[in-house]
């Protein structure tokens, strides 16, 4: 294998160790030794990609930062109407956290320590979901009563719960859970007509959809409903 | 001021300090010395009291599941239906977490920590929104076509994204945000002869409703909508 190659694939063997074990031990008691060890490399390996664990967090943080906001600029670019734009997002994000610990760990990381930096990868969906809200007005899509701020607030918080208690059993991100919040909310949000022809499942073709036909719901004892 | 009085005095003001220093610095960085200065006592009253950082943190821990449990208790023992049971309880919780940091990070102690210990109150909550949603569906409140194991999770999730975003900014546990998530849900899950007799803003007394007339949303940049 060239050496380029071989340094990337060792980065990412890194990234990955390092994102397993912050979710098992937390970042504070995640010890560098067992990540190189179980990424199979060295601890010189290590300091030769990463100065410390800091950079390491960093670095799992900004390949989560680079991955959501990618799958959702994936959505943007090939939309249809700014409804379905949003719900295409949603699953979008979410199918990106359930394809990778890394995503999962660095977005967690990005919640906690967002106060350190400039990126909140939060703020930035709600920023997102009030866009497509009011394009949504706009277009004349939103029934007439609905409180488009309120509207956003319901939407941010119930995907933020999906990713944390995603966090402790991954049913929580399933395509299905989503797809429920869609079916519940879509009735008090958008006029008849606009509402026939968007999909709660999600249409676009950038995210993998083999998980949406799992169950819909989670159980009280974190089974699949 | 009688002895007992004042011991009773002093153990809430370090379980208030204790919540406040794990909510600034997280448990792992929070001194003792700090949380006793600040309750205004020695070390030695704070040893009087509890063996440790651990023993305090379940002091902390073990009061929020006992507040949470108890307004739930108090809304099912006022009960009109159990969709109005519901929504009054969510509201109780969300109030209770509004009125009290002790509440708001024992409850987050309880999330991080529940593998711990036998308690885990969002499966508590998840099964009280399973148990209520059941009662509506035998009282022929649910809409036919209705997942109640979808309609919970999507409560659930809703309610934990709640929780865990007012931790910075605490219009998200306002009464309005929460009112809003019952506005946009309930005309999906109920009959509209039921629906008309329920108030999304809750009708509990057991609550403090004084922040009702606060704003049902928040924005992107954290101020009230």
């Amino acid at each position: 294998m060239p050496r380029q190659e071989r340094a990337v694939r060792t980065r990412n063997q890194l990234l990955t160790e390092a994102a397993s074990s912050f979710r098992r031990h937390g970042f504070s008691r995640s010890r560098l030794t067992e990540i190189s060890r179980n990424a199979g490399v060295s601890s010189g390996a290590l300091y030769f990609h990463f100065s410390g664990k800091e950079e390491l967090a960093a670095a799992v943080e900004a390949e989560a930062i680079e991955t959501l906001r990618s799958a959702a600029l994936d959505v943007r670019h090939s939309r249809t109407s700014p409804l379905q734009s949003l719900i295409d997002t949603s699953h979008a994000l979410v199918a990106a956290l359930r394809s990778s610990l890394v995503t999962q760990v660095g977005l967690e990381l990005n919640c906690d320590r967002h106060t350190h930096n400039h990126t909140d990868l939060r703020q930035e969906w709600h920023g997102c979901v009030q866009r497509l809200l009011a394009e949504a007005d706009r277009a004349g899509a939103l029934l007439p009563h609905v409180s488009r701020q309120a509207a956003a607030s319901v939407i941010v918080a119930s995907t933020v719960g999906f990713d944390v208690l995603g966090r402790e059993d991954e049913q929580w991100i399933s395509a299905g859970v989503l797809t429920s919040l869609w079916q519940l909310l879509l009735p008090s949000l958008v006029v008849p007509e606009h509402r026939a022809a968007l999909n709660p499942a999600g249409t676009s073709s950038v995210f993998d959809t083999r998980s949406q036909d799992r169950a819909g719901s989670v159980r009280a004892d974190g089974t699949a409903g």
